[in-house]
């Protein structure tokens, strides 16, 4: 077999309804066209599938020297200008999707969430690849990578949303890369609405290498360099004078959600922990309440170390300017103090009484987040976040 | 404001590329070219947002007779052969998209998951709806029905998996309509590889119309009929003749998981819990074990009632073949009697050496399951379940 990782995603009886390739014939992809070299080896002798005229079985991928899974993806081996199937181009070496937000990517309010814009990131960066002709059997990984054994990690991850598409809305995605120092990788991307070009939502994350085997991060090696660094281009989705450094929170921290354990449905195509779990864990630290009045803004992620399927998390956070709040807001009836973040709703009546409201709801909020592997370790912290946070419009005291 | 469940969805500021209508004008849709006639009224003076000769704003909305949501929704007045963006058309009254599987819908071992091709069954019927230009603001009701109040209620589903898609394959998605007693509709699926034309599965459900407010199911006002009947099709994706009746658990099942709760983000645009929530719920009763082995081949659901956000919930389940595996099974090293579906993983090895596992793994397993309020009200029942799973392929005993 050619590879393990698509070893259980085989399991499905194929009828190609072209002819069947003889020995050492080229076969065309009846998905794109492209023609590939089929070497016919021995048959297999199981007595359970026989490659016939007509039929191809999955446990006849051993015959040939294409495996029916990458036939099925259609991954081409050189670069592609455009994916009709996508509706991706290749513009100045970025690459762009035109994607149509669905119905269940969108929450009670009809507007994507922010899972669904990370997923379609995550979708969008994986597709590039596709298109550069250098996507290997990995998740993401090229042929260089996968020949000395070495896949993409994700150290840093930033997004900043100041709109969000809604049900229905047609957006474009553009992604791209760039040079992280001397042996890093910058993705970035932009997504605008399709209509009108208005930039709704920007986004860069830093990558490195690590040795699928001993877990160690590696220099990037020069076939790697040779494939992606003409890919490289220097433009920047956000650009950052001084990055804000993300607190490490301790287990004081107010907020805390303990013996979150990963399920099989949280599990990614390299049996870690998605990476859109691990925001879920951190909002799921902020109350309702405010998660009904309040935004997500942006987003910082730095990422410490892996999840695995059988680790047991915490989730911590605390809220950056809760003392602030509580200082200022001095107003219930019974004249104790209040926490804005606490009982958002009780609070936003009363502000609202005292006209302090809009001053208010015109500056954002935001958390500190961490998520640590429970047990008592040195390196427990999975990921630091920091999330900001401002009001919905729609819930503004605008007169109306 | 036209329809309030736009209300907070349109949060946002809209710079329009095209020129903007002056009163009374014509506006062109830059999406799908449709004109749309705007009826400027007076300007808001609220001195926030002030419509200019370049820009709209949402507050804007109330300015036109066209909410903002439904121009950046793209809703068509009119039925649409074609849906370039999503890569629909219409074939013979039925709706026929073509997409390619996610990244982020596959599971670990690469293929598309049962809530993915849950999710795009529900996206499809939309896309559907959408096309024949009658889709209203709500979750798929027509024009008719949002006038009298109506919303769809699904009372049964059936899907049928045969092979699953990998990750980015191409499949094509039809899904039709027609009748289903004197006030029901019935609605099908069928999903295929877009390269060989091979089915992968095959779905069907019966829908009944309910009143918004008084939460009774209606009758088919002949208004809606006259809207939805012309696109009815008697072909049937799932022939049945004698429909399996679910019986009802009780709290003495085997599997039990309790104080479920819904998160927000597992409610869907009408504030209920998502179908596809309450097939993971299901699903979490089974053990990983079982997952690891086998795969979904069919899933029966029969609604009940609704779940709503504060709604504690509990699923139980219990395998139908249980006790005839443990009779058969009985060749662990101490002689105890062993469940199959408790100790998978165990038990696969002692049954591979005695030969017996080949025979059991060609026949299906099924499970019952039930979901239901944990209070103990009258009519606790949310939904009934039904699930069939056959051996995954990959991990049969073929010779290597």
């Amino acid at each position: 077999m050619w590879c393990s990782l698509f070893s259980s995603s085989t399991s499905h009886f194929t009828t190609i309804k072209c002819s069947i390739p003889s020995d050492n014939q080229e076969f065309k992809n009846p998905i794109n066209g492209n023609v590939v070299k089929l070497d016919l080896l021995k048959s297999n002798n199981n007595g359970h599938h026989v490659a016939t005229k007509t039929s191809f079985s999955p446990c006849d991928e051993t015959l040939y020297n294409i495996p029916m899974s990458q036939i099925r993806q259609n991954i081409p081996t050189k670069k592609q200008l455009v994916d009709t199937y996508r509706q991706g181009i290749i513009v100045e070496g970025a690459y762009r999707q035109t994607v149509v937000i669905r119905s269940y990517e969108v929450g009670p309010d009809k507007v994507a969430t922010i899972e669904s814009i990370l997923n379609l990131l995550q979708e969008t960066a994986l597709n590039h690849v596709w298109m550069s002709g250098l996507l290997s059997d990995g998740f993401g990984a090229t042929h260089g990578m996968m020949k000395n054994n070495l896949i993409w990690v994700v150290s840093r991850m930033q997004v900043q949303i100041d709109h969000y598409p809604i049900w229905g809305e047609v957006i474009e995605i553009d992604t791209w890369v760039g040079a992280s120092g001397k042996n890093g990788m910058r993705r970035d991307w932009q997504i605008r609405s399709q209509a009108t070009g208005l930039v709704f939502a920007r986004a860069t994350s830093t990558w490195v290498m690590m040795n699928q085997q001993t877990r160690r991060l590696s220099k990037m090696p020069e076939e790697v360099r040779a494939e992606i660094s003409p890919w490289f281009i220097s433009k920047q989705a956000i650009k950052e004078e001084n990055p804000i450094k993300i607190e490490k929170l301790d287990d004081t921290a107010k907020y805390v959600l303990s013996n979150l354990k990963p399920k099989r449905s949280d599990l990614d195509m390299n049996h870690h922990v998605n990476n859109v779990k691990y925001v879920r864990w951190m909002l799921e630290t902020i109350p309702d309440h405010f998660l009904e009045s309040y935004q997500l803004s942006s987003i910082v992620l730095e990422y410490r170390r892996e999840c695995g399927s059988t680790d047991i998390v915490q989730s911590l956070c605390e809220a950056d300017e809760e003392v602030l709040f509580d200082d200022v807001v001095d107003v219930d009836q019974h004249k104790r103090r209040i926490s804005v973040l606490h009982g958002f709703s009780l609070a936003s009546g009363l502000l609202e009484a005292t006209g302090l409201l809009e001053s208010f709801s015109q500056r954002p909020f935001s958390y500190t987040h961490l998520l640590k592997i429970k047990e008592q370790i040195k390196n427990e912290e999975i990921v630091r976040g920091r999330t900001t946070w401002k009001r919905k419009i729609s819930s503004m005291p605008f007169p109306t």
